[in-house]
């Protein structure tokens, strides 16, 4: 058998495991969906082009209904459970309108661990109003998620206004010397602004992930 | 005037701004930290030489029992004021003895910023059952940062086994295709393990800031 | 002539030359199975597509139900010969369920070299029980191949754990900082376990090559 | 001979040859002085430490009066010329206290080519508010320089906030993902504000050379 | 709403935001193009593909007339407004003929930024005559653009010949060792001859803004 | 005009100029076929595909026996001089069948430089003998050009062993950690035998250049 | 306690934890060599700098004439058991002369691990005949460990004559696009010859370790 | 024994072995120097630090007065014998000052394989005049060893003007995106003028070297 679930890992780590597509069969997704789906745990797939989710859904593991998919940020969600949760909440802030898809599996992501959360688009750094003009909303946060590509100075100015952590997630998106990534991945790793912590380009999951975490046990000190 | 210290800060991000030294002539620490000591905040400065210390402490700016001086994370700490905490703390774990500087770093910072914090030393997965034995305590904690060079691996099994935010720190320990700590980073941004989110190679203050901004509203759902 | 085959490898290396099919073409490929064929050497060719197969199955060079074809790990073998063994076994353990394409290449070639080999998949350090649970088999063997990609610690925790060689094969599984394999390339080279060595990433020939090589004069000590 | 002095240069691009002192001699160095001197043109020194000055002054080539030494910035300066300038001026804005001495030479040089140059310092975006409280002034500069290390972020927030050319002077201020100046290098290349063209790490020679050439042309369309 | 456009931009920095297309959908590219045009300012997309060209076309924005789409630059520009501009112009300089798109994008951010700029294509550095016979109208412009993959020496050499600044564009031209326009780049950023400053590989947008802003406020001294 | 040929280089540089194919629209390498032609030098054309050679071949620019394609070495030859050449010879000697391609592409060119080559292919180190059975027909060679890819080492084994100049063209033949002929580049760069001198990855045609430059003036001192 | 030592890894590794000295102190040292001796293993200590050894000597820890520190290889050894093997040995072959240290620390962790070895040095590719020459003695050995810096081709040329396993160890030897030993850790990885697996540039000791534990359970099938 | 003299090598490839002093103890080299001055070769031992040349001298193997040492070049030399040489030369050409001990090494080495040659410093390509005046001296050459840091563009320029072979040494004069020299060997290996190949960075000898295997039995053409 080439998949061997985890399912003790909600109990360990506090979410269950989730499903990376790629490299998956898509037979082996559908089984490894059902099985999850039978252990009753919330169950997210990413990466997930518009063929998986169809044959999810047409393999009548659940009530169709109950199927959600984003085809921008190529997320399948089925909700069975809810999670520990404050009453706070995540804020998914991008840079531009082609870091949507990264911001939007990262909002995905909290929802499926049981969080609330909510994208704020295209406030990067180039016409800094923008950004100014949110702010408000963002600082009543307990994470903010930043996915920004080209040079991603949006986490660093991000994480010099506001009290709570900020999770980076450099983007792909740029072209000749971005090198897929690596310059908003250097940049965020290097924040002059304390308080940044980063993962892995593109990597909206692991940055919703890390912000649920954060999220559910939050607490602010004024509440 | 090459220096504009940023008196806002910890009014706008919730610490007050920290000393990094290289670069900065002793004169000009000493200054800083002068104007620091005058608004009554806590002083951390980081990467400190003996000298620099000296001069701290023979300026008279404060009373020298104030001051702690840490040879090995080489940090110079004043402590004015405490911060918001709730009960909770901070592991520092670390994968080799070589490690330890930087886990030292990230435990004054912790310290500083007004937070419970441990060091649970040279763990690494070589031998692992080290870190088995270690687990029920470093369960306990809300924020667990896991310092390691060579290859980093022990941030991924870490994260494997807490339902806690884990952040990587990896470390510049080893040699040759180490590339100065470039193969613990690359490790740690490509965790398969979940929730854990990195900090620059050998920023053990940035981890410990980080750190400390999680901890510091943290309420574990089952307190 | 473009191939200039090495009839000579098996007397000066223990095993026959094989065929490494990209930058071939298809005729090419056939005239060297027939050529091979007619020494009487088992035939592995690798990274070998569908078509190839189907060709050197309709060339009549052999009975074609003496030929196997594995399109997971794109193989096709021919046995003709047996090598040396003595009893003892190779472990392929894989990370995830990504990895196994590579773990099945490594295992046809330990198969073709006439040695015992077994594949152990998705296995990977997120869930450390699922190795725990495995390790009394591994354990038994003479050499482990450890196949993972992302950030690749299992080959360092298995490492940690046997008293043979581990071979690490590093895939390119993976994305974002990943770059094409380079980071578990890292991790395997700069184990702080010992006993690692490493062949390319995504070489599951070369990586079965060597443990056939290791395993075929391996006598346990306690034997 | 090992040096070939191009005196025809300042005919051809503006500006005279410029001495870097790094692979020369002392007595070299001396020597293209002396040389220089004698065509009449304003004399830089870049990259000279203490002795070389020395040495320079202890030649008698000139009055040592008309000698300017920076140890911050590494220059020798002897004015003799004043080239063509209209009224506005140059803005050398650095991110941090730790890239005064590029932003150092940079203001050296402009100063030699004839320019007027103001330098604003520790202005970085971890704390923005810096920045906006001197953009009014900022903003009546022809040409910004901007050196930062780190992450480099403030040239992008600069170039979002004015409408003339930004030059982006990466500095190798950082350590560990840094990797030398790369970080800022990659984040001034990639900005999403339009606006900025960069120059080599560490080169303040270079910003000031071709803030120079724009300044000495331009005219506000407003004056 | 994943587009938050910037229309304060041509006060605050002196030319319109410009729409570069990739990863925007034909319907936000559209959208955008609509709102801009009410801006009643001059409108230049990017990377534009043929189809989004032709979608703009049929979307009867504005008078089909008015649009100009230049399928080699991949440009869509369309002229409402023109800026200060004294009387000089730009040359936009091409190593090989396989760098002329990246000079035409070039070309076409000049002329919507309502500047006047020339093509000179094929004249690099493996047959030096070619630019030198061009070199007296080189000469006449206020900012030299200079396109050139493969190594891009040729960046250097104009810049030896001139007394305006060059805005080096390093093109992605080229094989192997090229690394998809490193090497021109750090050939353009290691420039021995000064007043190179660089953009991103391909980028020539961006080489044609700055170039813009240099030129409408130039004037040269002998005018 | 896009294209600005160097109709003065065979003088210069003893050879004309050769018509690099990618980037060129097919109108515009007909054109400059047609241009080369009217000179009566011989004209070469690399990376052509087969459409590219069609429309040459259609074009009856020239009679279509004089034009000569090798599809593997993708180069169309039209031969209408010869150039000096004493009596020696050019082995190109490739290290596997898959760096046969790059091996034609030198073949090509030194026959279109009026030389003499032969191309002796498949003798790679992993079966020494193979080589060693040639050295004899190599060492006739004034040159001897080397194409390997993967690790690249028959560079220096064959410099070890000859007296003339060797000429390493790393090929991209390889995956992983090859990176893209990477890894043959540097250990033709590093290569501890003398006389190596290296160029571009993939690139034949600059190997028999160089060859041909040498070659033509070559007299082996025991003639 | 800043050291955790692994007192259980003969058991489950079969050989005990060796002291990696670089970032401990020389009391820490000392300290660790007191407790493994006192469990009655053999002890190696590699990277010991000559004042290390001294400390070691003096604490009179255990008789000073057991202890053997070898200056150039940089480790020190005490024997007190004796590990399982059969009657085969090691060679360590280098390609330099200044491959030897990385050579001689490989040779004592063999030694100390209770194997037989021997040192073959200076037989690299450049005189392909002193190779030859040892090549009966070199086919004896049950594993062959191959030392070499440059390009280091002789890992490929020694893996295409052996029928044993080879372990290559790139060393830093060598300056320029050797990158550190990076050309030979490439060429070693992507050996067109099989059976090569690699370890970390200049580790002796990992190549050693892992050839030891090849060694004692080997056994030719031709005894 | 550590070193394993290849005597045989003058023999095999037209000159015997040179000393490579880093990594070999002074007694060692003393030792070769020894053994290669009886078998009456010519010796040439490069990068030597004066104190290995002060105990070659007091040594008295030789006549002192016997032996030549470049302090600049780091170059000791002994001529015993002279080579085969047509009436010809080789230029050595560097682009600056900084340039010229790797110059002088080149030189030294083609001294020593009895070869005339002659060094033209400083000409590099940012006051292009430079190179043309001393032109028609440089075409004069058989072969052209150009030396060049920072972009190296000059390797390009010189292949565009002369007939002849140009070998490229990239030197690691510069700093910050210079990466050790990479620029310029990245830029002389996509040089667009042909006929250029490359050796590592630095290596003057390898340049010098090739250069005397091709100049050796170079003919003109023209003679
Ligand atoms: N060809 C280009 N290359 C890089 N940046 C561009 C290009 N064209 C436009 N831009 C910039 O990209 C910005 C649009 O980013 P976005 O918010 O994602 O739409 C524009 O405001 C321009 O500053
Ligand atoms: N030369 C070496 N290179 C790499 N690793 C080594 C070397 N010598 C010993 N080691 C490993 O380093 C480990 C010690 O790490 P630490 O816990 O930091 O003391 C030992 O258990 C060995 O596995
Ligand atoms: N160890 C450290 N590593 C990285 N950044 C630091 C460290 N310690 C302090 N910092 C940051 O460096 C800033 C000082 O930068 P500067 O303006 O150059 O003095 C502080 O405000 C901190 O945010
Ligand atoms: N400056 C140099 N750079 C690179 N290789 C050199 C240099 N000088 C000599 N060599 C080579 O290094 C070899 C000596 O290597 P070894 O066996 O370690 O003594 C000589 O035979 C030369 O081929
Ligand atoms: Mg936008
Ligand atoms: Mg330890
Ligand atoms: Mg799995
Ligand atoms: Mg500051
Ligand atoms: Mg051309
Ligand atoms: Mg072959
Ligand atoms: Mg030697
Ligand atoms: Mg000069």
């Amino acid at each position: 058998e080439n998949a061997c679930i985890d399912t003790h890992r909600s109990v360990r780590c506090g979410f269950p495991e989730v499903i990376y597509c790629p490299g998956k069969s898509t037979g082996e997704i559908v089984q490894i969906f059902r099985k999850l789906y039978e252990t009753g745990v919330n169950i997210l797939a990413t990466r997930a082009e518009e063929p998986v989710y169809q044959a999810v859904r047409d393999s009548e593991i659940c009530p169709r209904e109950d199927l959600t998919y984003d085809p921008r940020g190529r997320t399948i969600t089925l909700m069975q459970d809810h999670y520990d949760s404050l009453h706070g909440d995540i804020s998914v802030v991008t840079a531009g309108t082609a870091d949507v898809p990264v911001g939007r599996e990262a909002l995905a992501t909290c929802l499926a661990m049981g969080q609330n959360a909510e994208l704020i688009a295209d406030v990067g750094v180039a016409g800094i109003h923008r950004l100014l003009s949110r702010l408000e909303r963002i600082r009543k946060s307990n994470v903010v998620i930043v996915a920004a590509g080209m040079e991603g100075a949006l986490a660093s100015v991000v994480a010099g206004l506001v009290d709570v952590p900020v999770i980076g997630v450099p983007t792909s998106v740029g072209y000749g010397s971005n090198f897929g990534g690596l310059s908003a991945l250097l940049t965020m790793l290097n924040s002059c602004a304390n308080g940044v912590s980063v993962v892995n380009i593109d990597n909206g999951f692991s940055a919703g992930y890390t912000a649920s975490l954060i999220n559910r046990n939050f607490k602010r000190s004024d509440e």
